[in-house]
């Protein structure tokens, strides 16, 4: 393994032992466990890391910011469990989601005391800086629930134009990433101008990485991918690809997009195997991996017009950026 | 009409126009829209005036704090949009609740991002008390859902003792009350102690508040109360004056009192006049009366033992609360 995955690795392991032993309240259980599990259930922990990295960036203290690392890791999850709730989804990370192991209501409630829980953690930053990591957090978090919205609302509109869903995205799961590095910069002292390239590096690689999960849905290497393709073909989810192809479908293409999109019966297998031939006949994977490698490209720009104290943080930062724009799965 | 009212509601006319003035953002409208819609049901806002009321008991620009104190009743009013989901409430205010003029989903989302809002609206205080004041409003918010959820799990208990009820509604409606007095005086630069002291005054007083809330609910003037007398018996709902009755019930009475309260169909006001009539054989009435006199004179001492350098500003807050102990509906 290199160097810089064992130093990734290192602060990974820093910040899940702080995580672990973090208590958010005991009673009632009710209220508390669901929070305990829905943040012992794994996933990446890109955000919190993302964080760290960029406050190393220029300092190597990181230790004293785990606390509010975590908070955006916690705010993310609180995203989440409401999230499960307003999707109905019954599995998050192959468990059962919080409205299932319990119900809505202690869904709903939890999640509500996870947010507050994440602004606690911001009172671990020193008091100077919490005026302006307060207004981020606030924008970045009304943007969320603002994309979460659009989201919602684009399942009942005919079409969604590509400047609409790149916006939704954007503010859905971009916004935090860039508020993420953002606010790491701010706690170490960069300067104003360093922190701002670093929310756009992160505002911009986060599309990109949507559009990637969009991607790999349809085209993803069954064998690396460890999820069923083409989820969001049976299900019909306007992703990218999908309001791409309806832009640009003509004629007959249109005529059997429509129909699958409309049909009530159908075998699955064959769904996505039709709908990904009109998609492979348009040429929405180079559309969409031409629209992905604008935003990655932008994003990167961005980070190689800073200029940081520490190179090697700056290496790191970067090589773990380019694992996950190169991910299959 | 008394000076103490005049001065009482220019507080709550400059208020009031804060609060129709103020914007929460515009896109998208289905996120918006019910946070306008929930404010401008109305309400005392009670919770603002306290703030107020305590900040002029030491200053007298209350003006500068009309969105701080504005905070306090956006936090409010996202309780009441999540409690009605969980709460299954078709009306709130005579009105249509969120869930029910738009759906949960909505209602879930808005009420994040009036939270969100609510902290925001914390950013306008003195940056050198923002960590105080945030950590008092994430305490106090950590417990309403607290409250909320040991309410909820009332609900599925067979019994409840009286230590556990005083605690659920502390902390589901009193420690509110509390807050945004404490906080008005902290805004204000007042003495810790004396911020603590109202803190327990409006806590005390809040707790009586809710004891009078059950109280009325059976016993108040038909002609005055405005609503439907004996709402909490037809529905069991776990009061004060249930949980004392079944504690104390014996005999007959206890055969008759679980009879109504588990009968599945029953004539609404025969249920009502039984009840009450168990109540009135135990003495119910006074025992609510003496512990909610209990809770208003621990309150109204611990208001006596400060000592403000704005003697009429005392009076104004002192009558309010006062005009809120005697009220009858």
């Amino acid at each position: 393994m290199s160097q810089y995955k064992n130093d990734v690795n290192k602060i990974l392991e820093d910040l899940e032992n702080h995580i672990q032993g973090f208590s958010y309240g005991t009673s009632p259980k009710e209220l508390y466990e669901p929070i305990s599990y829905i943040m012992s259930l794994g996933g990446k922990r890109i955000r919190p890391l993302l964080t760290l990295l960029a406050y190393s960036l220029y300092r190597e203290d990181y230790q004293e910011i785990l606390t509010p690392a975590m908070a955006v890791e916690v705010f993310h999850n609180f995203t989440l469990m409401h999230d499960d709730i307003m999707d109905n989804a019954p599995l998050r990370r192959g468990k059962a989601t919080v409205h299932e192991k319990w119900n809505a209501n202690t869904a709903i409630l939890s999640g509500d005391v996870m947010l507050v829980r994440a602004y606690d953690m911001l009172l671990d930053i020193e008091p100077k800086l919490l005026p302006i990591c307060m207004a981020l957090f606030n924008q970045t978090a009304a943007e969320v629930c603002e994309g979460q919205q659009h989201d919602m609302n684009f399942e009942n509109m005919g079409t969604v134009s590509e400047a609409a869903y790149i916006d939704m995205i954007r503010q859905k799961t971009a916004v935090l990433l860039g508020f993420a590095l953002e606010f790491g910069a701010i706690l170490a002292g960069a300067p104003p101008t360093d922190a701002k390239k670093l929310y756009e590096f992160g505002v911009n690689i986060g599309i990109g990485f949507q559009l990637k999960d969009d991607l790999l849905d349809v085209y993803a290497d069954k064998e690396k991918f460890g999820k069923q393709v083409g989820g969001d073909i049976i299900s019909n989810k306007k992703t990218f690809l999908l309001l791409k192809a309806k832009e640009l479908a003509t004629g007959d293409q249109n005529t059997a997009l429509e129909n699958w999109i409309n049909a009530k019966e159908f075998d699955k297998e064959q769904k996505v195997q039709a709908v990904t031939e009109i998609y492979d006949q348009i040429g929405i994977k180079n559309l969409t991996e031409s629209k992905m490698k604008e935003y990655f490209d932008k994003g990167f720009a961005q980070y190689a017009s800073i200029n940081v104290p520490n190179q090697y943080a700056y290496q790191v930062l970067l090589k773990l950026t380019q694992d996950l724009v190169n991910r299959e799965k």
